[in-house]
């Protein structure tokens, strides 16, 4: 298992004990590439329901050296992500899952807060040790 | 030299050819790491001139065999330097300098240009074996 998938699961069972039932794993987003639609694919998607809630996440460890390169590529990811889910699976809410040291860190930073706030965008906080989620940000 | 500073270097020339001075290269914008600052590093943008007109410039290749990922990373990327580059030096206006094979390929897909119109991305498009801008889109 790729430390990755560990991340991916860790938030899997974090969601599972927060009461949120997973309704797929992963979540198929397709592009358009010529005449072909194609998976986003590498990157695995969550999604979950709770009472009439339904979420989509895209699990980030940000354990590479280069957090701020990292922060960028979750960035653009999550903005593209954002646009495909409005069309394919406009009921759910997209949201960036992110662990607590991260956030402390490199979330913390004047720049990224601040593309945070530009963006709307939705964090899970949580907590790969217990396995629990920490915090929402909406 | 690397095939990156290949491209940064093509995209200079051509800017260059097309009647622009060349102010910096590297331009170097920061950001607050806990209490220091910390330039953006690796990624070496530049700025110029010309009439009065203020630009700085994010070249990307987009020769990596995963296009779409490296659209994430230039899309996160670009939308942070533009935060930052309003801070720090608000009169430039920044573009994504983008090859034209590239742009008729991976930017030419329904996501990519959404995302474009949606987060009001400026464009160059270069013709790297001439060393020549082909388009400017606003």
């Amino acid at each position: 298992m790729s430390r990755k998938d560990t991340f991916h699961d860790i938030v899997r069972h974090a969601l599972e004990k927060d009461g949120w039932t997973i309704t797929h794993d992963p979540l198929l987003l397709f592009y358009e590439l010529g005449k072909l639609y194609v998976d986003l694919g590498a990157e695995k998607f969550l999604a979950a329901e709770r009472q009439n809630q339904k979420i989509a996440i895209e699990v980030k460890s940000f354990v590479q050296p280069s957090a701020i390169s990292e922060f960028h590529k979750a960035l653009g990811q999550y903005l593209t992500y954002r646009s495909l889910l409005q069309e394919q699976y406009p009921e759910h809410h997209l949201y960036l899952a992110v662990p607590t040291d991260a956030y402390a860190s490199i979330f913390a930073t004047k720049v990224v807060q601040k593309t945070i706030n530009e963006q709307n965008l939705k964090l899970i906080i949580y907590q790969p040790n217990q396995e629990a989620i920490a915090q929402w940000i909406d």
